[in-house]
């Protein structure tokens, strides 16, 4: 699917609220690839990203997914809007483990209240990207700041 | 639901995993209650765990909740076993704005592969707690290591 | 939760409404308690609505949930207004074999614009209910007709 | 993702299946494609699928793409096995208006005891395909008879 972003400045839009998303830095995540209905946010592994068994942890793949799939319903969003997750889903396929999690958000419909993206994770262990997760996100669209939110 | 635990030993094999999965440390989560069937973690607020807009990452409340099932569902597990998310979606409800977050995992359905469970999120502020987030999740019981893992 | 409807005459709109979706005439669906926040569907069994090992089907199980749910939510709104589900997600406990399913929604937030619900189906057999599905959904509330729909 | 399916009656397999899913004759579903790890199920409107606004009923959407979905992991298990439906989850993107669903399963990962589908349903308006559904689900191939069941 291609779009087009109706602001020329999402891209610096999107970059500036990323920097505002503090738990990013955090886990060390990189804002990669940005265009309209499309961005990618990358994680290199960090031993204090993992679950039991050594492995990013499952809520962790869900974070930068929720992240990407957020930015890629924003970018086709209108200047001073704010965007907001209302519900996300992943499927779990295969163990996170390798050296970095390349998670890919793509908008499949985009409304002016809602927008919905599907979330993509590929694990890239040894050089070589395998999916170890997809899901699926609902956005909402606010024209104010997120304190008058219908959702989360 | 009222379950009980086939291994006595369930809340020690449950706090020792929790010790494991590191990045409840980088977070700061803590595993407060531990029952058969039911367990909660709690996530005081720290401006490193935010959004850009200054309130818990979805993806965090994801994290904790994600957690607090996969113990909750472990709890009912024998020794020896593993546990893995197959998959879990959240539905955001209102920003979680507040000084803490209280996420539960209550087992719903326990079966010998597969266990469902019912996942809340609530948020305190200023000592009040008000649902944020509700999702459920699916869990895999693995009589082996993870490496063998049906799903991730 | 307990919820006060807005219309009071909340009860007769959704009654006349169900007698509009003409599937659940179809499946023999017959919308036994509605309140302000929670309503319940009963679907007696039947050969015709089965899947391959004779029970009902997975959707058909969903279609019921989903009915339901969206009624619950639709009883909180306004009058004049109209209802759709934005999305759903239904986890299949146990074979839905017995004489009747008993599926009820219950609104946990209700938004101007979007309303959640939890989705919960019993089936029964020879008198006995059991859990045999739980799910989630979001409801979008419209003003207008549904062509203006922001979602399904 | 292309798939080759261990058993080689495994089309005539999956179309004796679905004539014992009695549900899909009632609403008048056709069984279109089926290869390994893709199936298609077409359903032609009828008054009587609609919801309140007279567009094909949101479960029903789910009842075909379950069912779709269903068959594109079950077109991959042995033959003797069963299969059940763990979850699903559906996102409604449009309204379904139009004179035919199509409704595409795609397995995504392909397990021994869990497969994983993307579902999609087009609705087909005036000659003109629309996606207006998208969804995902968790399968799982029991050995045995679907009363010992996992899942439902």
């Amino acid at each position: 699917m291609t779009f087009s972003a109706k602001d020329p400045a999402y891209e610096q839009r999107i970059r500036e609220s990323f920097e505002r998303q503090k738990v990013m830095a955090l886990l060390g995540a990189v804002l990669t690839r940005v265009e309209p209905g499309r961005v990618t946010i990358e994680l290199p592994f960090r031993d204090d990203l993992t679950q039991q068994h050594g492995f990013f942890h499952a809520g962790i793949v869900g974070t930068v997914a929720d992240s990407a799939g957020g930015y890629a319903g924003y970018s086709l969003m209108p200047a001073g809007s704010s965007v907001l997750s209302v519900e996300y889903k992943m499927n779990l396929l295969a163990p996170a483990d390798g050296q970095r999690l390349v998670a890919t958000g793509q908008v499949v419909r985009s409304g002016r209240t809602l927008t919905v993206c599907d979330l993509e994770v590929q694990v890239v262990k040894d050089g070589a990207p395998s999916l170890c997760a997809r899901g699926m996100q609902t956005l909402i669209c606010l024209d104010r700041g997120p304190r008058g939110a219908e959702a989360g």
